[in-house]
């Protein structure tokens, strides 16, 4: 036999390997229906002729690692508690098991990512790291990797994608509209981590709810801020040193609102008499801090719990799977001891300012 | 060629696989280095002849995965999020990556535990949760599964593994010490969960401090509890229902101590005015309470870079690591807010005890 110039088919492939062109696509589809043996030649013949090389590699290669690999921003933040306890869950009861890893960010050339898949170490990626290059990403959902990919809570827009995330614009939106029910005109906003796709989206949510009501906005209300505790202590330093003092503050989580709270007290500030405070998440803690923490509960059980089923689905190959599917949930306003009708002295100095 | 009915040896692999004993010697010891043709062939030797079967599938069996298996008692609970950050930068920079399965202990029979190494899917074990049967972690590490295994936090005395942990009786006696320093003589505490390791060793470290200092300890100041929030704000009923109320109370976490406090307040209670409280762990979440819990601060970052590096040195087979190895590291107590001088009130109620 000589081998062709031509693209090579899988004729040419069953040829060399001197099977059929049967076996030569059972091979590629299922594996392990075929002899070690078998598969051995098979992979030489598909070398040697040079056929589509990288995704038949792809597809004798067992997808049996039974392992999903989620990727956190920071699995210190205790945000992700429940969340990964939900997708334990989920994954558990359908045999697959849980890898995790953490600020894959910091690795710009998606490689170590790739490893994962490459060795063989888990079938796909649970992502809730939006700080990822989307090149990368698209390397490894492209061919010849084709890693089956669901983004999750943090997801980059427009992105061809699966996601499952909340509306977090709508409930920055529902969160603000709280404070403005309450009669406050001077609302401030703790802002998320810099470059994150839910700072921008909960600062948005929070502009809209205020240009809605025609509740003026100054820059120096928006704080510099974070998702961690400390960058809430730090923010609380910014709104001390302000001659006009908001009455009321829209933190972009609970982590950074209960250390907001905190850096205020040791100013001697008592919420909600001196600043009404609004936190996003609904931690554990937040029901038990002091004062309770009026927040936007996000469904983090169920967040954890249809990611890793989305996830689980793709890689098996659910049909329907083909378009990016997105799964949008609510967080729900729970109203607290942190937030309180705003102050007549807070309305008339608004009053004075307009 | 007959089978023999003596105890098959190496030989007679050999000679059924038509190989040199060399070879199948070499496919045991380093499977990478023989075809997988020839692999099979020994493999299907050994199962023919029944020689040393286990240990033998066991060799043949490529430890391959890279990957530690961490299998936590409650992964929702924010104590192991700073210990898993440890744990996935100390294996992440050593090349592991980090399973991670949430309640084992549900699973009486072990099996899911084996399925994960006889699947070749972790190549050991990083065990927090001391619920498990000794047997099973017993059949676990010994022949013919051998799986190198290191318990963390919740370790099971006397039981021959490698354990990294805090010396938590003596931390809680530390505790319970600040307390009777601070003039109480009327102190409860607030247990872990039953069955727990913890929560004995923190009891026996309470029992002692009041023992030594001849303080009385009344039953119904040991206040049935838990490690969640939950458990903490139950308790706080526990208490309110008392006749005559302990001034000061040790909690055996964090998590517990500020459901107590948060449980107290809805009473009417304040801390440290009525109660002064004393947690243990330190997580972030303690320095920005109200008041601001004083704890024993468990080094949770080292307690996971401990544990990894210790079951990587297992897998890696370094030498010395044949006796199981302890590691205990030191807490240290925090005083924040939470605590205070006893109230003269109480000292004379206490006096009228006695």
């Amino acid at each position: 036999m000589t081998l062709t110039k031509k693209i090579p088919t899988i004729q040419d492939v069953a040829r060399f390997a001197k099977v059929s062109t049967a076996t030569v696509s059972r091979a590629l589809s299922r594996p392990e229906t075929v002899s070690v043996d078998t598969r051995e030649r098979i992979s030489q013949a598909i070398v040697v002729t040079g056929y589509t090389l990288n995704q038949a590699a792809r597809s004798l290669r067992q997808r049996t690692a039974r392992t999903i690999l989620v990727a956190l921003p920071d699995i210190g933040n205790t945000f992700f508690s429940a969340i990964l306890d939900a997708i334990e869950r989920e994954a558990g009861a359908r045999g697959y098991g849980v890898l995790v890893v953490n600020r894959f960010a910091g690795d710009d050339s998606g490689r170590r990512l790739q490893d994962y898949f490459l060795s063989n170490r888990a079938d796909g990626l649970l992502l809730f790291d939006g700080a990822l290059a989307l090149q990368n990403l698209l390397a490894l959902t492209g061919e010849p990797a084709n890693v089956p990919l669901v983004m999750a809570c943090e997801t980059i827009p427009g992105a061809p994608f699966h996601t499952v995330r909340t509306d977090n614009a709508y409930a920055a939106e529902v969160a603000t509209r709280h404070l403005i029910g309450l009669g406050h005109r001077r609302i401030g906003h703790l802002r998320g981590p810099a470059g994150n796709v839910l700072t921008v989206e909960r600062e948005t949510g929070f502009r809209t709810a205020l240009a809605t009501a025609a509740v003026p906005l100054f820059p120096e209300w928006l704080f510099t801020g974070g998702f961690e505790m400390e960058q809430g202590v730090a923010a609380a330093e910014q709104f001390m040193a302000l001659k006009l003092r908001p009455s009321a503050v829209f933190c972009a989580n609970d982590e950074a609102a209960i250390g907001f709270l905190s850096g205020l007290r040791r100013h001697g500030l008592e919420c909600p008499r001196d600043v009404s405070i609004v936190g996003f998440d609904d931690l554990a803690v937040a029901a038990h801090s002091w004062p309770p923490l009026t927040t936007m509960r996000q469904p983090r059980e169920a967040l954890g719990r249809l990611a890793a089923a989305a996830l689980i689905d793709l890689i098996k190959g659910k049909p329907g799977n083909q378009v990016p599917q997105h799964t949008v949930l609510s967080s729900e306003l729970i109203v607290r001891g942190s937030t309180a009708r705003a102050p007549i002295l807070h309305l008339a100095n608004a009053a004075l300012q307009q």
